[in-house]
Order: structure tokens, then sequence, then C-alpha cells
């Protein structure tokens, strides 16, 4: 019930103009009449600057942000998961039991950790449309993806840094975004998983909540901890009940300007196809993960991202299964179409929305099988992607810059390298379950009889094959990655690993359906851009992009909210961790470690936990800093309430939340239950 | 790995003669000279007459057996779980903290179970035969339900038994078996789950095992404890390794007589599309159940329903999708049919195989609709369930018994009266949130946009349209369901109850999909009574047919075996439980009940708990007393272990084996754990 009536409200507005403090905003495109119309304040040049410069993207998948000059990283701890579990071993389990630096020489090191800090934007939109011929003809998603490798190796060479071009209002706009990248970061703190993820899957995405889900890490270069010239100033008070906040960090993801056609393909088989993975998944591996800890142990990360993942599509599914919600957007877009007809972009635009349209009839044909086969449905091992890798990288190396998959062009290759060539444990009992799964569902989702199936399979079920090819590979050994990635196609193919065998088997086939998507995703993309240029003429605003991994502003208040005729206040405090804990008896996942137990006299009940803000965020945007008018850390990001489930589509504020960890919070725990004293005082003084 | 081979070696061997101990035999088709060959020993009739009148059928899908002269029944926790959920209510918790009854008067009366016990069978297959016409004109289907409908009413009017024709060798035979019928059951003890189930989910299907699986009820009629004739004597010392043993109970189903175009559409469309059901009921559940002690209380017996099914599909997929299995399949059958070839019966058999592979692919067009529609994946809630009773008894009814569909027969009414006027608790919030969840799944399998689901959701989301339904409906108010059973279909239109009108607007589709299986089925049926006769004639050898939840009798010999080079022994002991306990912190679901832990040091370590043998058995024959030479009861079935999961399809005597709780230490837990020595002084008499 809660989405119809204010979907149908939110995507008419969401075509025109955004509602109340709806946005992601491109930092080179804040909306500030709006925010001082709004609220009053709008953020000067040297605030956003300043702001931009202290924001840390997580290559992983999450944002964070400078909070001390000595080089402290804040983040969550869910987004520092993937390293605590990297570095964790049956001895030391870092993702369950946390982790304290008492001196710089205990800080770990992580294994394969990059942090990207956004220097620049450049619109380069007409350099890239420049050069590439309109409509079917040629190869326009080749040629589009020549000119970008141009302009993202040259500024590379130019500039020495990490050069990405962005691809805005799905095809409408590009910009190159230039980051200093960091690729020696270590582990400073991380409290226990019992803390930062307090109630597990049945409180996630839930408020009110009590978790202490922060991580903190420290950037070195060259063996020494970096300076940074811009980190936030620590707000030790904390946000107030009706305040002014902004968030800027990375949200993955949105899919809010997408047309009709577009969002009954996601309906009807993208996110039902999604979500039978993920449920199939968190199945097999909850029940692998109870027979032994050190199972829990090995599959913890995983295990984490795929129920956060299922709990959120679950949501969106919803969204989408809402009659009221398509029957809205229908009727937005006919009326947007209407406004159109007889006006001079009118005719490019209408026949785009029919090229989308057929773009995504092309797609449906095509799409479980290239899920299957390039996705990662049917080959869900490490051990599998790291086998495509050294293949790909064989046969890509050789060609053109410009002439490559991206993931292999040269201004991606410090990144791609240190991923290929981490030390992270994979294990072999692990990845026998996981390939034996996916096999199975491959073999479900094409069918057994299927002639790629048969090869694939090589005679044997899929558990027997999935053994087969994890016992008999050698890409989990790093000096064998090394050796053949530098080694060239013939040796490669000398190796005769089963496993790069088998991605070989595939590849022409999964190539192919690559190209099929690619090709697709192009034609959507020009039929975008003429969209979004006859929205820019029409209506003459402002509007934001779709979320897209990269920086953005969001702002809002704040602020509670009404749920089942209760008001839900807008802060958490201590006390009610504990009162939470004893009404479920302390049983998982709502038992607290012995030091927040021991600790409990200690601590002020009334110090805050953790609150909600109206900003709009999404996935991506977890550890991203909260901050006020002046610029301070008030708090981080960490998850979104049930409401906001919906937001990969629209924007809501009734009762959709943004929930971030309380700086005052952060302060209380560290001092008072980890007796992190020194660390605390970094964060207010701003160094050590 | 494990599979291949050995399948390939048993399906040759099950096409034609029963491998070692393998059979799930008639009770009207001992294999004597098998018995007597391979162990020395046959049973006698009068052996046979006492065991089956001792063998009691759990209508909800398990087995039991009388134990005392004074109507006391053993089965399983988990056969009886679901009456224990039932009966428990927010303040009691049986389910979960088990039931001792000191006395008579504090037996607890079950809301809605039913136990049959066999008295006679007969054979009534050229009864049936007689009156079908072959081949496919006419209403065969319809036809042979009218005239075996005739045979279970003339029989129940003469008898006052419960009469049920049975299908057998998938169309071979029909035997007629008679039941003596109790509705007066009354729980006596449980023990705890965490003793039950010890181990939970992780350990169900392993083997060594340490589980105390039992539940007794006793049986009442006239308000007085039943007295029966026949029950089996207690062996307080039990099983020892190597001893020939007996298994008499009801196993629910195989599938080892199918031909490959049946396994085939088995392993690419009617498993996946089970398995992706269950796979998501697990997930929601799972973490519905989270959120609360309540919820997990009410959910509690489903959860433990849908896992184990999960766990044993997936097992059985496995097997289907070995390559080794299905070809040996076909080659076995190919082989058949050569020899058929230029014999008599050949032409007929021969046409009959093509005529089933005919038949698959009329299944497998409407088989996933018909699932969603007539099956539970669409509508799983209780509500729906009883709104379709009440919808199709009003339009049943007044038809003659013939023509009925067969779950609304003269012949099955009490049954069907008890099921439908049950008081059993029906929790809203639970019905909301299965019914939404399988709304989602009805609008992912047949499309958004099919207008039969646009017409099932009324405009709404799946969610709003579950709440709506749940909140709407009257049936689950007992006396509501009461005045509209008998009053017929106006009134039952009249009623104008959401749920019974949402079963009435797909109720047209709904039963033509169910006659296109039912019409398939009974062209298979006769296809396979021509492949059976062909057998008979040019085999000569007696075979057991598939199971079919009736009375069998399994034999095998108390065994461990071998697993990755090391021996299991076939007998588990108290002190492993701690033992099993201890290595895993005692967390959940291997911790033990503070009972258990109390009398540690009263039980004796060596008291055996578990043991395995190689009887043949299957889902349904959960609670069937294990029984030696003297027919004596030395153990109850609980499990099978993970080798075992292909025994849909196959028997395989070197690793599977089918687990038991020992008779000994089922008295050991009595006295030491649970002070009911009163109760295990009745087993080892035979009377209070």
């Amino acid at each position: 019930m809660k989405h119809r009536s204010l979907l149908a409200v939110v995507f008419c507005l969401s075509i025109s103009a955004a509602r109340a403090d709806e946005g992601m905003w491109l930092f080179n495109g804040i909306p500030r009449e709006r925010m001082l119309a709004q609220h009053g304040f709008a953020p000067s040049d040297a605030w956003l600057d300043h702001v931009m410069k202290s924001s840390v993207r997580f290559n992983s998948g999450g944002s964070g942000s400078f909070v001390s000059g000595d080089g402290l990283v804040i983040t969550n701890h869910h987004v520092g998961l993937d390293q605590l579990q990297k570095m964790s071993d049956p001895s030391h389990n870092y993702a369950r039991d946390g982790f304290l630096a008492h001196t710089p020489e205990e800080e770990v090191r992580c294994l394969d950790l990059e942090l990207n800090v956004l220097q620049s934007i450049e619109d380069v939109t007409a350099r890239v449309n420049a050069q590439i011929p309109a409509g079917q003809g040629g190869d326009p998603a080749g040629a589009r993806r020549r000119v970008i490798a141009g302009i993202e190796k040259e500024s590379r060479e130019k500039t020495g840094l990490r050069s990405d071009v962005v691809t805005l209002y799905q095809g409408g706009a590009y910009h190159l975004y230039r980051y200093k990248r960091y690729s020696d970061i270590r582990l400073v703190f991380a409290p226990d998983e019992q803390a930062a993820f307090f109630g597990g899957d049945p409180d996630n995405f839930e408020y009110p909540r009590y978790d202490m889900d922060i991580c903190l890490f420290r950037v070195y270069e060259n063996g020494r901890p970096v300076h940074p010239q811009h980190f936030l100033k620590w707000s030790a008070s904390g946000a107030s009940d009706g305040e002014l906040v902004f968030v800027s960090g990375h949200p993955g993801r949105t899919d809010r300007q997408l047309t009709a056609p577009e969002l009954e393909l996601m309906r009807d088989l993208q996110f039902p196809l999604l979500l039978e993975t993920l449920k199939r998944r968190e199945v097999v591996l909850d029940a692998w993960s109870a027979r032994s800890e050190e199972n829990e142990r090995r599959a913890k990360d995983l295990i984490f991202f795929i129920k956060n993942s299922r709990k959120v599509r679950d949501g969106a599914l919803a969204a989408l299964q809402d009659p009221a919600f398509l029957g809205a957007k229908e009727a937005a877009e006919d009326a947007f179409k209407q406004r159109l007809a007889g006006r001079p972009e009118g005719r490019a635009a209408l026949a785009a929305y029919h090229r989308i349209a057929v773009a995504e009839r092309i797609i449906a044909k095509s799409y479980a099988r290239y899920r299957v086969l390039e996705g990662a449905i049917g080959f869900d091992a490490d051990s599998f992607g790291l086998a495509r890798a050294l293949l790909r990288s064989g046969e890509e190396r050789p060609k053109s810059n410009g002439d490559r998959l991206p993931e292999y062009g040269d201004a991606r290759r410090e990144s791609f390298e240190q991923q290929l060539f981490s030390d992270k444990p994979i294990y072999e009992d692990l990845e026998i379950v996981r390939l034996a799964d996916s096999l199975t569902a491959l073999t479900e989702q094409l069918g057994f009889d299927d002639p790629t199936v048969q090869q694939i399979l090589d005679g044997k079920s899929p558990r027997e094959r999935a053994a087969a090819l994890v016992l008999g590979t050698k890409v989990r050994d790093v000096s064998f990655r090394r050796r053949l990635y530098g080694a060239g196609t013939a040796a490669i193919a000398a190796a005769r690993d089963p496993m790069i065998e088998l991605a070989r088997s595939i590849d022409g086939e999964s190539r192919a359906l690559r190209k099929i998507m690619e090709d697709q995703d192009e034609a959507k993309q020009q039929a975008q851009a003429a969209i979004a240029k006859a929205r820019f003429a029409l209506e003459g605003t402002r509007v934001y992009p779709d979320a897209t991994f990269t920086l953005r502003l969001a702002y809002g208040t704040v602020a509670g909210y009404d749920e089942n005729g209760a008001h839900i206040p807008a802060i958490t405090r201590f006390a009610g961790l504990f009162e939470r804990s004893a009404s479920h008896h302390d049983r998982e996942p709502f038992d607290l470690p012995a030091r927040w137990i021991q600790a409990k006299a200690a601590v002020n009940p009334d110090a805050p936990m953790d609150f909600v803000t109206t900003c709009d965020i999404i996935g991506g945007n977890s550890g991203s800093p909260t901050i006020n008018r002046a610029g301070e850390f008030i708090g981080i990001i960490f998850d979104g309430n049930i409401y906001s489930l919906s937001s990969d589509f629209a924007y809501d504020d009734r009762q959709s939340r943004a929930l971030s960890v309380a700086s005052a919070g952060i302060l209380e725990a560290l001092r008072k239950v980890y007796g992190a004293d020194a660390l605390a005082d970094e964060l207010v003084n701003g160094r050590r």
C-alpha cells in the first residue's frame, strides 16, 4: 500500500522537476537556487571543492571520507568487510571479532583495496559524440568505446591520474572524472560484527536501528601515512533534529530515467532472474555455513552481500509489480510525448522511444543466456573469474587500446592488475560449493541437452565437474597468474589449465552475447541522448542524472517519520541497543559482544547511536559522510529504511529515510567500549 | 562422483531383478525365496499379519506403530510436529519445548490428526480395467475415476472401513486397501526440538547423527484408550551390528519405474520449478521468522518441511543431472525394447513408450501454469486452501459420487471434513507473508500482463492484494466454514467472501489445466500397464511397484559404511551427542536443552542413540518401526543419509543408509533425561 499513491505522484514529478529534497547531484551541477529557496543555504565553490576532495571512493563498491590530516579514512564495517574477510584466517577472525591497531606498526595492510579521490570533472560530451556515426550503420558501439578509451588514455598520460569517462543521463552526456588513486591502505579499527551489524538480516533496512557500522583505514604512500590537504572536521556534538545536512558519496545505480519498456523488462525478466539466483545462493551458502564455524568464517562476506542484495531487490521488484507504478510512469511518458509533437526536437525524441522499445525486445531474447554465460549465474567462483581474466588479457593486450574490452584498457591497467594479483585467500571447498550450485543453475537455465551445457559439463554431473575444475586449476596460485599474465596467448594455451580451457570453450559465444547487449546499449544511449536533448529544450530546468557510482551530493534534513500511526524519532540512543538485545533474549542476531555487555554501565545511555535524514541515497552511498552546513562530519551513511527500497525508481520523503551512525556515538563507542582513546582524539583533533 | 557408476549399475538391475536388499515390497507380494536365499529367513503369514496390523499410517504424511496394548503409538517428532505446532500457542510452545503427560488426564487431544491401520488388501485390477475404454476415445480418465469411486464406496458401505483403491506399477495394477480409521488421538510425549532435531538443517540427512526424533501418541475410541489386538513388543536391547532387520511403513513416492522422457521432464522443468519455489519460501520465511520469537514459533513447522524438502530435492536433481544416470537409463530401456521386438506383447509395449513421450510433451506445455494455479505455487496460504475447498465442495457434492473430483468422494468424506473443520490456528500475519510471496511468484511465472494475473491482482500489487484478501476473508472462522459447507453453491456465492471469489475467478482455468494433466496421466497409466504386462511376461520375476504412500516391507542389515577412506560405524552413542555439541561451542543448532545438559552425568555414555541399516526407504517412511526377526521393535526410522537422496530413482547399498533411533536409547532418554519412567515401563511391559 505504501508504494502506490506516492509513486504515482513522484513519477510525474521526477520527469519534470525534482521533488522536495530529491536528487543525487553532480558536483558540477549543484542546484543552488533550489537549495537557497528550500533551505536558505547553498554551498560555495570552496565548500564543494573541500568536500569533493575529502570524499573517498572504495572501488569494491562503497564510499568514505578523510577524517584526519594524518590520512585516516572512515567507512562502514560492511564496506570494509571484504578486506576484513581477506585478511582473516582460522585463528584471526577480524570480520567477526573486529580489530584495533594500538600503534602505527600494528596497522595491517589490505590485500587489494583501492581508494579513489576525485580531483576534477570535465564535460567531454561534444568530443565523444563528434566521432560516433548516428543510427545503425557501422559499429557505433565500437567507435564510442575507441573514442572513450582514447580520451581516458590521453588524460592518464597527461595528468598521471586515474581517468574515467562516465556516461550520464543514460547517454545524454559524457564527463571525464580524474581521481587520485591510492593502493596502500591499512586497517586501523573495526568493531565486532555484532556491534556493526546488530540485528543482522532481520533488522537490515529497518528503523529504529542501533548499529555501529564503521571501519577506519589509514592511507599510505611510499610507506608513510598521507597528509591530505582536505579532510572533514569532526563534529563531536553531531546532528540535531530538523537540521539541514548533506551526503557526499557514490550512489551506485538508479533507474529513474528509464522508459516504460525498460522497466517492464526489469520486472518481467531481469529482477526475477537475479532474485532467483540470489535466493538459491543464500540457501546453499547458509546451509554450508551452518556446518562449521570455519565454514561460517569463510562464507561470511559472501552471505552478507547476498542477503543485502536480496532484500534490496525484493523491495524494488515489489515497486515494479505495483500496477499503479508503471501506469503512472506510462501516463507521464505519454504526456511528455504529446508535448513533444510538432516541436523541433520532437521527432527524434519520439523515434528514440520506439528505438528503446525495439532494443528491449532484442535484449529480452538473449538476456538470460547472457547472464548465465557472461554474467555470474553460470560460473560463480573466484577461480573462474581469474581464469577468464587471464584468458582475455592474453587476447586483449595485443590489440590497440581502443579496440579492447574496456576493462583491459590502459587507463584501468593498475586497478586491473591489483585485483588479478591479489593474494586474497580463495577456499577450495567454498569454490566447489559455489561452482557446483552455479553449474546446476546453468544446466537448469539453458537446459541439459543444450550443446553448450553438454560441452561445459564434459560428461560429468555439475557437482563432479565443479570439483574436477576447482581441484584441477592452478589459477589460485598468484605466481602462476603472474607467469601467465605476461606470457601471451600461446603460453596460456600451453598451460592446459582446465578452468582457463573452460573459459575458452565458451568465450566465443559469451563475447557474442555481450556484443548483442553492447550494441543495444549503444542504440539506447543514442536514443536517450535525443530524449535528454528534447527534455532540456522543453523544460529548461536542471535535472540530475541517474546514479553511476560517481561522486554526488544529496541534501535533506534530520527528520523522523510516522509509521502505522506512531512517530519514529530521528535519533536512537545507546540505551535502545541494550533494550532491543534484551527483548530478544540476547539470541543471534540480537546478541551483544562481551565487551559491549561489560561496557554497559560505563556508556552514556543517552549518547546518540544512529539517526535518519531525508537525503536521497542508494547502494554505493554506504560509508558516505553526512555533513553539516559548516562542512563538518556529523555521521556516516550505512543503510536506508524499508521504505527506501523503491528509491531505485523514485524518491520519496514521506517515510523513506537514509540511516547514519552518529559522530558523537562513534566517539562514545571508541572511548568507552573499545578503549581507543588515541583514535578518538585523532578524530576530534584532526591529527594524531 | 558418488552417483555415476553406481546408478549405471543399479538401473540395469532395477529393470530386471532387484539388487541385494532393494525393495519396498507389498505385504501381499513378499519375495520369500529371495529373502531365504539372501538371509536364510522369510517372514511367515502370521508374522506379516501381525506387523501389518501393528503398523500405523499418519495421514499428514508419515508412519508409526502400536507399541503397547493400551493404544500407545510411536512416531517421529517431525511427524508429530504438525500437531505439536497446532496445539501450541504463545505461552505453550510444545513444538520447541516438548511435552509429557504424567497421567491419562494430561494427554492432549490432537486437533485434526487421522491414523489409519491397514486391515486387508484385495487385487481389483481386472474389475477396474474391464470398464475402461482403451486408447484415446471417450473419457477413459473419467471412466476410471467412476469405477474406482464405485469400488471404494461399495467397500466402505460393506465393511465400514476406509477404502482406497491404490494405483500400483504406474497403472499396472489396482489394489483395494481397507483401513481401520482413528480420529481421537492424544499427545503423550514429545522431547525438546533440540533433542529431536539436534544439528538442525546442517545435520539433516547426514550421519553420524545423535537425534532423539520420537513422539508418542495414544489412540482413543469413545473416550477410552483402544486396546489393539496387534502391537509390537519392545526390544530393550535393540539392534546389533550385522543383524537382519525389517522396516514396515509408508514410503511416499519413488520414481524408479518411470521412462526416460518422464525423468527428463523432471530434470528440466518439474524439479527446477519446485526447487525455485522451495528456496524462495525458505528465504522469505527464514527472514520473517528471525524478526521475533513469536514469528519463529508460528513458522516453525513450515520452515522445517521446506528445508527438508529442499535438501531432498536438491539431492534428487543432482542425480538427474548426472549424465551417466540417464544414459544408463536409456541404454537399459533400449535393451528392454530390443528384447520386446517380435514378442506377442512387444508391439503394444513399444507403442506405450511412444505414448508416454507424447504425454510428456503435452504435460510440459501446461505444467508450470498448472502448478501455479492448481498447485500451491500461486496461492500459498491456508486461507486459500480452505476457500477453494468450500467453493469446490459446493460444486462437487451435488454431482453423483463417481463424477466428483476424487478428494470430494464419499469414501473420503470423513477425512475431508476432519481437515476442513479443524480448529488449528491460522495466523493472519504469516498468511499475508506467504500469500504476498506466492502472488509475487505467480506474477513472475505467468507474466505481469497475463489476463489471469491482472484479474487475480485486481489492480493492486501482490503485497497489497495479499493483505486485502487475508484481512477480508472469513474462512479462518470454523463456524463460517461449517455454515457455508452445508449451504450449497448459492449461499457460498452470496457470502461474497473475497478469498472464495478469488478461487472462483480462476477455477475454470484451473480445472481445465488439471483435466489436461489427468488425461495424460490416464494415457500414461494405460501405457505403463502395457509395459508392465510385457515385463512380467518377459522376465517372469516378481518386482515391487514404486512407492505410493501405502504399507510396504523393506529388509536389510544393520551396517556401517566407508566414506572418504574412513569407516562410519553403524551405531552412535549418547557420548557422541555431548561431544558434537561441545565441538560447535553449543551454538544453534548444536545447542542442547537444559535438561539434557543436567542429565549428562546420569546417562550411560555408551547407550545407543541412532543406527543405520541398508533397508530401502524414502520420505513417508519417517516413524516406521525397525523390527527384528522376532517381530520386535528395535528402533524407529527418522532419516536417510546424504547418499540416500538419489533413492527416488534407484536403490544402492554401498553408502546409502536408513537412519533409526535405537529402542534402547529411547528408554535411556525417557528414564534419565525426562523422568518418564511410567512411560518407559509401558513400552517394556506392553501395557500400563
